[in-house]
C-alpha cells in the first residue's frame, strides 16, 4: 500500500482555504498511485482552533467543508482528514476532535480521539469530549490503527502532567490493528524531535506494528511545528521522514522497510528555523504587513532578532531603526549600523532626546524634587516603543519584539516600551541561547552578521550613566540556570538552592521577582514557542496573588511542635 | 443544628494567611455556639488558583496548612474547607477539588467534585480529576450532601456549554442526603443571582432538602465575587442570605424555616457594587499602589472610572490627570474639572503637545509626503498613555484603563495609549451600560458627580478635528446590540441579520472588525469581568486566522450543485 504523509501547513479558521488545499495534496498523491493519504490533526479547521471551536457556525462550516471535499476525491483513494465531529449524545461535551475516513461515495468512518491534553498550551478538554471506543478501520485488506495525537503519549516515561487511565494504541493492537497511523498537531520544542522518536520506538518494541506519524507543520501565532512526519518500521527504525518546517507530501510504500539514516538534530540550529518559521508565518498568515520593523540597541538581543527576520523575510522587508538617547554609547549607534549593513537593511536614525526632553519638562511641576529612577528609564524605553508604533502605524510595518525569556522573567523589560510589538520572537529563549544564535547565525553563514562587538559587550538597557545589566540581576549563565528549574521544572527554591548550590535567600528573592512581573507578561505580545513552558498560554499565574514561603515555613514548625507537645 | 456560612473573602496562593483567617472565623463561629463551619471552595488557597497547582509545593503547603487548622479547631466543632487534595492513584489528574470535612483529632473526610467546569474561565480539568463517588457525610446524626460548585449545576436549563452524565445532587440524595451543602466559588455577573436563586428553588421542588450554598466573595484580579451566600428551605424559599460582596459569617439555625423576604436585584446597582468591588480588591490584595491614577478626557468612561475609584478607595487615594491636545475641546478639560471638583480628588494638567510636536518633528523625515491618519492620531494617545506610566511609575499609582466593552470588541482604542494600565475597569461593560451607571451614580447620591454636560455630549477620542465616535462606529445602541449576539450569545452574521433587521454585509463587516482586533485585546491589561463572556482569559480566539464566510457559501452552493448534476 502507498501512503501519503501530508505534512499540511493550515491557516487556522479558514475552513473553506484548507479543504480546496486538501484536494490539491490530494490530486498531487493521487497522481502518484497513492492509496491513502492522511492529513494531520484538526487538519481541516487548523490547530490550535481555539474558541472558534465554541461557535455552532464555525462547525456547521467544517461539515459543509468535508462534505465538499469528499464529493470531489478522486475513485478509489482513500483519505483521513483531522476535524472537529459534533457529538451526538445531548450529555457531554458537544464535539469530538477526530480522525474522519473519507472514500468517494462511502460513508464516512470516524475514530475519535480518547485522549485529551488539558495542561499548559493545551485546552482540549474545553472543547472535545474524550471518546469512549475506538476501532482499526481496514481499508484494502489492512487493519489501520488510526488515532490521534495524545493517543499516542500514554507511556509513564513521556508523562509530564500525568498518566491516562486508557491507552489507545495498546487497545487498537489488540484489536488486530496491522498498523499504527497518528494524526499529530505536535508542537516543536528543543527536544521533540528526539523525543518523538523514542516514544515511537518503544511503541513498536511493544506492539511489533509500523507507526505513521503525521503532524501539522507551519507556525500559529505563538505555536511553531516542525512538522517531523515520519514512518518506522515494527522494529522501530525510521524507514520515511518528512522535511523538517516544510509542506510537503511523503509518499510511503509499504514495501519500502530499510532504515533511514537519521542525523541527530543540531539544537541551535533548529532553534533558529522555528524562530524564522514563527516569524514568517505570523506575516504571511496575517498577510498585512509591508515589512518588519526592529528597534535595534546595538545589543544583542535586536541584533538576533534582525539577522531572524531577514533569514524569514528577505532583508528588503526588513527595517531598522536605532534611536539613540543621551546615555546611548557611541558603540550602540555604530554597532546597529553595523548590523544594518552586515544583513543589507534598511535602518533609520531618530534620536529620541526632543521626545524625552518634552515628557520631562512636562512633568517637571508634578516631579519636583523627586530623585530620577524608573519613571525617567521608562519615558526612554516607552519614547522608543512610540516611535517604533508610530513607524509602524504609518507604513503598515510589524514590530517585532526582541525581549528574550531571561528578561521577561524577571520584568527586566519595559511594558509599553521595549515590549511593544506584534510578536516576540526570543520571549522564549534565555539569554544565553541568544548567544548561541548569534554565534551559529554567524558560523553557518560564515561571516559577521551579527557584529562581534554587539556579541562581546556587557549586556545593558543603556537607559542611565553606565548602566549593565549585571546591576540588576545575576549573571546570566546563573539566572538562566535558576529559571530554567523553576520555570521549565516547576522546582521551588528549597530544591533548586539544594541542586544548585546557590544561596536560598538569593534563589527565593529571584523566584519572587518572576512571580510579582505576572501583570507586566499578562500584557506582553504573543511569543513564539520553543520550549516546553513558555511564559503566555501555558504558563497561566495568578496577577494579584501571595505566596509566603517564610509563613508556610513557620506553620509547618509550628504543626510539629504542637504534635510533639500534644 | 447550627450552620455558619463562611463567607470567606482569599487572597490566592496565600495558603498560611488564608487558614489563620480560616481560624479566626472558626472561633467567632464557636463563641457562638456553631455546630458546623462550611467554607467556599477552594478556599484554602482561593479560586482561581491558576498554575500555582501545577507546583508540588504549593500542595505541599496546602497540606501543612490543612494539619495546622485541624490542630486548632476546638472541640466539638466541624468545619469544611475547599481545598486541592492529592489524588493517590498514579494515573489521572494528579489533584481532587475537595471539599474537606475536618473536626479535631478525627480522620478528614473528603468530598470530591465530579463536574469540573472547563470552559469560558474555567478550566478545572487541567489539575482535577473527577470524583467517580460521592457520599454524604453523617455528622450529629445529619447526613450532610456535601458538594462541590459545579456539582449542582447538572440541570440542562441552565446548561449553556453541555450536560454533564453524571447528576451529583440526585445521587447524594439518593443515598439519603438530609441537606445538601454546595461549596461554591460563583463569579459575579448580572444574571447570577437569580439564576442561582432559580436553581436551587428547582433543586429544592427535585429532592425536597433544604439547600446550603456558601460562596467565595471579593475579587481576584479579573474575577468579582459577590458572595450571595444563602440557605433555602425544602420548599426552596429563601431562609437565610449573607451580605453580597462582603465577607461575613452568616449563621443559620436549622429550625429557622421561615422565608425572608428578598427584594430582587438592580442590576446597575450591583454593576456598580462589583466594580467598586473589583477595584478594591485589586488595589488592597496588591498592596503595593499609593493610588488610583486615572487619564480624564472630559468623556464618559473615563468619568465613570474615576467615580468608580473613589467610591471603591475614598478621593483622597484617588489622582486624575487631564492631558489636553490641541484637538482637546475647551470643554474636555473643563468637564475634567468639573468631574474632579465633584469628586474631590485631585487633578494635574499636563498637555501634551510639547511630546507630540517632538514626535513629530523626530518623525517628519520618515513621514514627509503622507497624510495625517491613525499614526498621528496615535501618537497623542500613546503620549497620554506615557504620561500616565510616568506618574505611576514616580509616584507608585495604579493606572485604572477606561476603555469599554463596545470598543474593545471593536479595537477602538489605542494600544499602550489609552489601553496603558494595570486594571481595565470598564472592559467588559457596553457603552450603554456605562451611560447607565453615570445616571445611577449620580440618581443615587442625589448630586451632579459626573457632570451632565459630559453624559449629554457626543463621544469623541478627540484625535482629530471635529472627530465623533459616530464617524467610525454605528451609533451605540445599534454596536451594543450586535456585540452582545456575537460575543455573548455566539451567534453568526446571518442569525444576527434575521433577528435584528440590520443588513447582513453590515453585520459581517462588524465582526470582522471584533475578529481582526483580536490582537489588541490580546495585549489589554486584565479587565473585571461582569458578565458571562468578557474579553480576556475566558474568550480565547486565535490572533493569526482567516474565517471567510463568502467562501464557505461558495463551498455550500458548489456542493449542492455537484450534487445535483451528479
Amino acid at each position: 500500500m502507498k501512503i501519503a504523509l501530508a505534512q499540511f501547513n493550515p491557516i487556522v479558521g479558514d475552513i473553506a482555504g484548507n479543504a480546496k488545499r486538501h484536494l490539491e495534496m490530494i490530486l498531487d498523491a493521487f497522481s502518484k498511485r497513492v492509496d491513502l493519504v492522511v492529513f494531520p490533526e484538526l487538519s481541516i479547521i487548523g490547530y490550535p482552533p481555539h474558541d472558534l471551536l465554541d461557535n455552532s457556525f464555525v462547525v456547521d462550516a467544517v461539515e459543509v467543508a468535508l462534505k465538499w471535499l469528499q464529493k470531489r476525491l478522486p475513485e478509489g483513494i482513500a483519505v483521513v482528514v483531522g476535524a472537529p465531529i459534533r457529538n451526538p449524545d445531548p450529555k457531554g461535551k458537544k464535539l469530538y476532535n477526530s480522525a474522519v475516513f473519507l472514500k468517494r461515495n462511502a460513508p464516512a468512518q470516524f475514530v475519535h480521539k480518547m485522549l485529551l491534553p488539558t495542561y499548559d498550551i493545551y485546552e482540549e478538554y474545553r472543547y472535545f469530549e474524550p471518546s469512549a471506543q475506538q476501532s482499526p478501520i481496514v481499508f484494502k485488506g489492512l487493519k489501520l490503527g488510526i488515532h490521534v495525537c495524545e493517543d499516542m503519549w500514554n507511556l509513564e516515561k513521556y508523562a509530564t502532567y500525568h498518566m491516562y487511565e486508557r491507552n489507545p494504541v495498546a487497545e487498537l493492537v489488540s484489536q488486530g490493528a496491522d498498523i499504527l497511523i497518528n494524526l499529530s498537531a505536535s508542537p516543536y520544542s528543543h527536544n521533540r524531535h528526539a523525543l518523538r522518536t523514542n516514544l515511537i520506538q518503544d511503541l513498536c518494541a511493544a506492539h511489533h506494528v509500523p507507526f505513521v506519524l503525521v503532524s501539522q507543520v507551519g507556525a500559529n501565532t505563538d505555536m511553531i511545528f516542525d512538522g517531523d512526519s515520519r514512518v518506522h518500521n515494527a522494529e522501530g527504525d525510521i524507514v520515511a521522514l518528512a522535511p523538517s518546517f516544510e509542506e510537503s507530501l511523503t509518499i510511503w510504500d509499504s514495501e519500502q522497510l530499510m532504515p533511514l539514516n537519521v542525523a541527530p538534530r543540531n539544537r541551535i540550529a533548529a532553534l533558529h528555523r522555528a524562530l524564522v518559521c514563527g516569524i514568517a508565518e505570523y506575516d504571511r498568515k496575517s498577510g498585512i504587513f509591508h515589512k518588519a520593523l526592529i528597534g535595534l540597541s546595538g545589543g544583542i538581543d535586536s541584533a538576533v532578532t534582525a539577522a531572524l527576520a531577514v533569514d524569514a523575510l528577505g532583508a528588503e522587508r526588513v527595517m531598522g531603526i536605532t534611536m539613540p538617547s543621551k546615555y546611548s554609547s557611541s558603540g550602540s549607534v555604530d554597532d546597529s549600523v553595523s548590523l544594518a549593513k552586515n544583513l543589507g537593511i534598511t535602518c533609520h536614525n531618530i534620536g529620541i532626546s526632543p521626545a524625552v526632553d518634552a515628557f520631562e519638562s512636562m512633568l517637571s511641576p508634578l516631579f519636583e524634587g523627586t530623585k530620577a529612577g524608573v519613571a525617567e528609564e521608562n519615558i526612554q524605553a516607552r519614547s522608543r516603543g512610540l516611535t517604533l508604533m508610530a513607524v509602524s502605524n504609518k507604513f503598515g510595518h510589524l514590530v517585532l519584539t526582541t525581549g528574550n525569556k531571561s528578561e521577561y522573567a524577571m520584568g527586566y523589560s519595559t511594558l509599553y516600551g521595549d515590549m511593544s510589538g506584534g510578536l516576540a520572537v526570543l520571549a522564549d529563549v534565555f539569554k544565553m541561547d541568544v548567544y548561541a544564535l548569534a554565534r551559529y547565525m554567524n558560523e553557518v553563514t560564515g561571516c559577521e552578521r551579527i557584529p562581534v562587538s554587539t556579541i562581546e559587550k556587557a549586556p545593558s538597557a543603556e537607559l542611565r550613566p553606565d548602566q549593565k545589566d549585571e546591576d540588576s540581576l545575576p549573571p546570566y549563565p546563573v539566572l538562566d540556570e535558576i529559571l530554567r528549574l523553576y520555570v521549565e521544572h516547576r522546582m521551588d527554591a528549597s530544591d533548586i538552592s539544594l541542586q544548585t548550590g546557590y544561596d536560598i535567600e538569593f534563589v527565593t528573592n529571584l523566584l519572587r521577582a518572576v512571580d510579582r512581573n505576572e501583570y507586566k507578561r499578562k500584557q506582553a505580545p504573543p511569543g513564539l514557542r520553543v520550549s516546553d513552558k513558555a511564559f503566555g498560554r501555558g504558563r497561566r499565574m495568578p496577577i494579584v496573588m501571595k505566596f509566603d514561603r517564610q509563613s508556610i515555613a513557620e506553620m509547618m514548625q509550628d504543626s510539629l511542635t504542637h504534635l510533639t507537645n500534644a
